[in-house]
Order: structure tokens, then C-alpha cells, then sequence
């Protein structure tokens, strides 16, 4: 998921050999809200507001000023680049290392549930570094009075979903919290992983000149959470597209192309996704509207609420950028594999504007297509 | 922690050769709490109690009743031996795995926090299956409308006894839920860690004649969280033992003497570990009270709570069952480290009442140690 960031400078050398050194005392006094550039209401209320759980740009305001000073010590290291997932290098092996927590309403949606996210997500943080998932730790925090049958319910369609994606749970753990500081059932999924021969699917790799590659239609996850919460009802169309990504990805790689960023546009949609591809790489991207696949059925629920479905999130959409003269034979590979059928070309690179995502729109104009800040959609994984 | 279960029945094979198979339809009529063993609550209500979380009969049967057979999808495979880590094989490599919830209430505790049980926690069920950690990741999951300063004392606990432990924090994930379905702050740390070459510390490895071992007082975490909660107060000196262990298991390691078996006496106790070291190994385990080391305060607090010692949970002892040859030079090395100072022989492993612990009192008598059911301190880590 888009969320989970790699604190990883040196990441491989810290493993070999682990820092040594004792606890600093690091101050309170070190976390001062009034400083950061995010919008209110951050800064107003001092305290955590749902837009920190977002994935967008008050998630990386906390990341980089509360968890990386305080993780590092006040070290001076910089941010770091943002990845689905840490590499390490143990014992000549490059292990992926990512790490997901799940707090989705309704635990059961059109098209999928908890369970199935939980395995998921954290199989697609896996893919988008390269990497084939080799097992998944699972831990839950339920709440006192949750009813074991839907306990039972949401374990069964983790473990249906482990098994599908061929990924077993090898470790767990069981907390339980008082009634009324629970939600019923959240799970925690960690993942490890063998990273593949030479990739390297960093979004700070990605060049102008790249084709912008979208592997399906976008905005179907969050409207399907969407439309059974908050009385809503939308067209029986909208499922959610959860699945694993990894086998689209071992196929894209055996093109022999030069796929230079793998993301996969969860919370926060395509428009984080791009935005961070941008930041990270210090290019421009820019998109056609008309040439990103949108479900009918999703589009149409976007339009009557007001929302834009790039911002949506994804549970089973990677975005690819690759070096233009491999692009059409990876968009082949992946329309050919039943998990990229609807796999499409959107844009591409540029050395211009660069930090900055742009998209024509149907009318030929151009909009600049911004980082979520907060979120539109809480608790969608 | 005690409570960290591996799903394990091959898993070094399932990580070479991931499972394949579709998605089973397991229905949730697998779940029939009539047909469990445990005592009530838990049969009358079809609930979850705070006791599924205490990491004794409950948090077993759970795992045994619930999650393994939806995590094995009625493959029929047995239950697997309970251990602190998965440890898999990965490109000639034994790598342990581990993950833990935490929400252990108040947040800071005499002689600790949520971040240092995070952090000492997981390091602790990797040094337990013979593991030097490599790394942890890091989840949090935030209530709206928590303090960001309070957010910020927890990183810098957590990220201190990181440093303090040698381990780096490499990957990590921010969840919001909303006010009244969360309680401030829990976080989920999971583990990677390279198992020592010829390590096997499982508790099924216990024999006959084997010695018992533990590294330090007992009982102390458990009654230093209670000495600050529900209004009580006692002696001053009653603090929490967290501290990470790998370094002293490395020691023992080191002298070359046949180490058995290894646990961490966490959630359940010195009563909890033991009476699972007994049912796996199939042996019966003698200690003698007096010897088992407990700080006066610690005593003093139970005895007027009337709580007893062995079932309080510990986040800074081991308990290490050594072949009676070596046992002394194991613990002369233990005593000689700071973390294994108070280290003490307590008792003996026998051919006799297989799966049973015992304790000889002080007044002479013999009396059986149970395996606790739920647990007498909730949210205790």
C-alpha cells in the first residue's frame, strides 16, 4: 500500500551490521506541530485528526517529522525515499520487508472484506518492489463482546486468501482490548519476500521519456467500501478489485523491458501515487483523463458525490513506468494475464514541471492533478 | 512473547515452494464454540473476552479452535507446536519471523513503555528461537484525537530502545481510526531475525533430567503496569523488567553447553510457559518456590492482591531448560551478563506426569502449577 514508507537509508548496511549505541534521550520538545507546512487542522489542533491515516501529504508530515526524528535518533539523516517496502540484504538474499495494519468499515464489502485486503495489500507492497511473497505474519486487536462467528468469518477469508494468492501465514498473534477501544476486529499483516534478480522498481528511477502504464480500471475499491457505508447505495456494479499483483509482475518482468517504477495507488489513489513518483524523481508527469480506465458503474458514483475517482483507492491496480521502447510489449503482457485485462497507456514522462502531475482533461484543457491532503474516504484498508 | 504462535507444520517447505490452490469455501459454520474445551465465558457467550487475549488456555484455544483451521483451509494438518517465531529457510538461510500487537494501558510504566515492550518484545521471540534480530517493522494504530505529543513521547521510546537494543526500524505504517474505536495508541512490531547455525531451542526439545533455568526476578512487569492503574499504589520499587535478551542468549550460546529449550515467561507467566514446555516436550517439570527469585516488593504486592508470582507477566527473563551437564556453566555465564544477573536454577525435568508442572512449597508440600486460563492482568503488553 502507498502508505507504508521505508525508513530505509543504508537499510543494507544497518542489517549487517545493526546500529550499536545507547538510548538517547530524545525530548518531547522535539515534536512541535505549530512548525509543519501541513493545513489545518493539524497544526490548529495539535492532536491526530483522520487525515494522518490517509496516505496523502498529513500522513508524510507525520511520517517525516514525528517517526523518522524519533526512530533516528536525531541522527540528521535525510526523509529517505518513500517505498511500498524496505530491501535488505541478508546473507547474499535481497529480503522485502513491508508492513500493513486494517481498520476497513464494513469488514465485508462488494467484492471483498478485510481478510482479503490484509493478505492482499501486503502481497502487492511485496510485488511493487520486485519482490515473490514467501510468507505473512498475521495479528489481531479485537474487541471484547466481537462475535466469534464473525471472527471465524474474517480468519476463514484471510486464510482463503492467503491460499489463493499461494502465500502462507506462518506466525500470529491474538491481543484483546476493553469494549469501546476496539472496532470489532483489526489485523496487522507483515510481509517478507525474495526480491528478483535485478529489479529495482523505485519510484526515483523513473525517466523522462517513460510511458505511464495503469494496469486496470481505477477508483473501484473505495467506491465499493463507499456504497455499503453510510446508507449509501450505489449500482450493484461496483465491486471491489483486490487481488494479488505479484503474478502480473513476474510476468511483466520477463518481458525483458526496462520498467523503471512499480506502485501500486492505494489510499490516496493515483493522484498520491503519481504525485510521489514525481517528487521522488524530480519529473513531470503527465496524464490523459480520457485514457484512464474508469468503470462506468464507479464513474457515475463519483459524479453524483463530487469526487474525483484518481483519488480513490485501489486495492489490485499497479502503475508501471517504463522505458518507452519496452512500453508496448509490457502493456501486451499485461492485458494478456487475467490480471491486467484492462491494462492501458496514460502518459508520459517529462523533464518539465517536474514535482508536478498534470492531466488533459476530456476538453483538451490541462488541470494540475494535486496530492490528496488528508482523505476523502476514511478507513477504506 | 508467549503468545506469538507459529502456524508452522513445514514451513520451511511451504517458503520453498509456496502453497498454489484456489480459494476454499470454508464457511463459517466451521466455528462452533459449544464444541470447545474452555470453560466458560467463552462457550455461553460465542464472544470474545478480555481472556482470548491473556495468552493462556483461552488465546490457545482460540489459535487451536478458530485460526488454524481457517488459516490451513481443513487441510487436516495437526496444530503445529506453539513457538515464539516461525523460523523459515530462505536461499540457505534460517531467518525468524514474529509479530506482536501491542496495547498495553497507561502508556509509560514504571521502568518502561508501549515502546519499549514494541521493541524488547519482538527482539525477544527472535533471541528465543536463537535469532540475532535484524530488524523491526513498525504499525501504528491511532485513535483521532490523540495528543501529537503523547504520539511523540511513544516514537522516542520506541526508537531509543531500538537503538538501545541495536536494531533498526526499517519499514513501517500509520492508521487513524476514529474517536471511540481505538484507545490512543497500539502499535504492531514484527521481527525479522537470523537464526544462530545449529540453534534449536524449541520447547518440545526439553528432556528428562534437564535443568530449569531463569534469568531474573519474576513478576515484576506485570505488577509494575498494575502498580500505576486502577487507583493502586504500592512500593516504589516495583518496576518493569523489559529489556531485550539476544545479547544474553548469545552468552549462553557461547558456552557450548546443550541448550534445549528457550521461552520468555511474557503474558501468562513463569505458569503459562512452563505448563507449555511440559505438554509439548510430554514431561513433567518440578520447581522449588523458594528458589525462584521475586523481588520483596513484587511479593509484597501479590500477597496483599492475592495474586500469584508464577502466572504475573515478565518482559525481561528467560526461562532456558539446559542438559543437566552443562547447566552450571550456563548459568555462571547468565550471572556474569547484567541482563541475567539474578539468574537462578529453580527446578528439574522429569520422565514423570508428562504435560504436568509442579512446585515444591516452602512448608515442604508439592502442589500443581496450572496453565492460567484467560488472565489476571488484562492488556498488560
Amino acid at each position: 500500500m502507498s502508505d507504508t514508507i521505508g525508513y530505509r537509508p543504508q537499510a543494507s548496511a544497518q542489517v549487517r551490521g545493526a546500529r550499536a549505541g545507547a538510548a538517547q534521550d530524545i525530548g518531547s520538545d522535539t515534536v512541535d506541530p505549530a512548525l509543519w507546512t501541513c493545513p489545518v487542522p493539524l497544526v490548529d489542533g495539535s492532536t491526530v485528526v483522520m487525515g494522518h491515516g490517509g496516505g496523502g501529504a498529513m500522513t508524510a508530515e507525520l511520517v517525516e517529522h514525528l517517526f523518522l526524528p524519533a526512530f533516528r535518533g536525531g541522527s540528521g539523516e535525510g526523509a529517505g525515499e518513500l517505498a511500498d517496502a524496505a530491501v535488505l540484504e541478508v546473507g547474499g538474499c535481497r529480503l522485502a520487508f513491508t508492513t500493513d495494519s486494517f481498520v476497513v468499515r464494513p469488514l465485508f464489502f462488494p467484492g471483498g472484506s478485510i481478510g482479503d485486503l490484509a493478505v492482499n495489500g501486503t502481497v502487492n507492497d511485496l510485488a511493487m518492489v520486485g519482490a515473490r511473497p514467501l510468507c505473512l505474519s498475521t495479528a489481531f486487536i479485537l474487541e471484547e463482546g466481537t462475535d466469534l462467528m464473525e471472527l471465524g468469518r474474517v480468519a476463514d477469508a484471510l486464510g482463503a486468501a492467503a491460499r489463493a494468492a499461494g502465500v502462507p501465514l506462518v506466525t500470529g498473534d491474538t491481543k484483546v482490548v476493553d469494549a469501546g477501544h476496539g472496532d470489532g476486529i483489526y489485523v496487522n499483516t507483515t510481509g517478507l519476500g525474495l526480491v528478483a534478480q535485478g529489479a529495482d522498481y523505485r519510484p526515483g528511477r523513473a525517466r523522462p521519456g517513460d510511458v505511464v502504464l495503469v494496469s486496470g480500471a481505477v477508483g473501484a475499491h473505495g467506491m465499493a467500501v463507499l456504497s455499503c457505508r453510510e446508507g449509501l447505495e450505489f449500482d450493484a456494479d461496483v465491486h471491489s478489485d483486490t487481488r494479488p499483483l505479484h503474478a502480473l509482475v513476474a510476468v511483466m518482468g520477463r518481458t525483458g523491458a526496462d520498467i523503471h517504477t512499480l506502485r501500486d495507488p492505494t489510499r490516496g489513489g493515483l493522484a498520491a501515487t503519481l504525485n510521489e513518483i514525481a517528487r521522488d524523481a524530480s519529473v513531470g508527469i503527465s496524464i490523459r483523463e480520457r485514457d484512464v480506465p474508469v468503470a462506468d458503474a464507479v464513474a457515475d458514483a463519483c459524479n453524483i458525490l463530487g469526487l474525483d475517482p484518481f483519488a480513490i483507492a485501489n486495492e489490485g491496480v499497479l502503475v508501471a513506468l517504463v522505458a518507452a521502447e519496452g512500453a508496448d510489449r509490457v502493456l501486451a503482457a499485461m492485458r494478456a494475464h487475467p490480471d491486467g485485462r484492462e491494462a492501458a497507456a496514460i502518459g508520459v514522462v517529462s523533464a518539465e514541471n517536474p514535482g508536478v502531475v498534470t492531466a488533459r482533461t476530456g476538453l483538451g484543457g490541462s488541470r494540475v492533478v494535486d496530492l490528496p491532503t488528508g482523505t476523502e474516504l476514511p478507513r477504506i484498508c
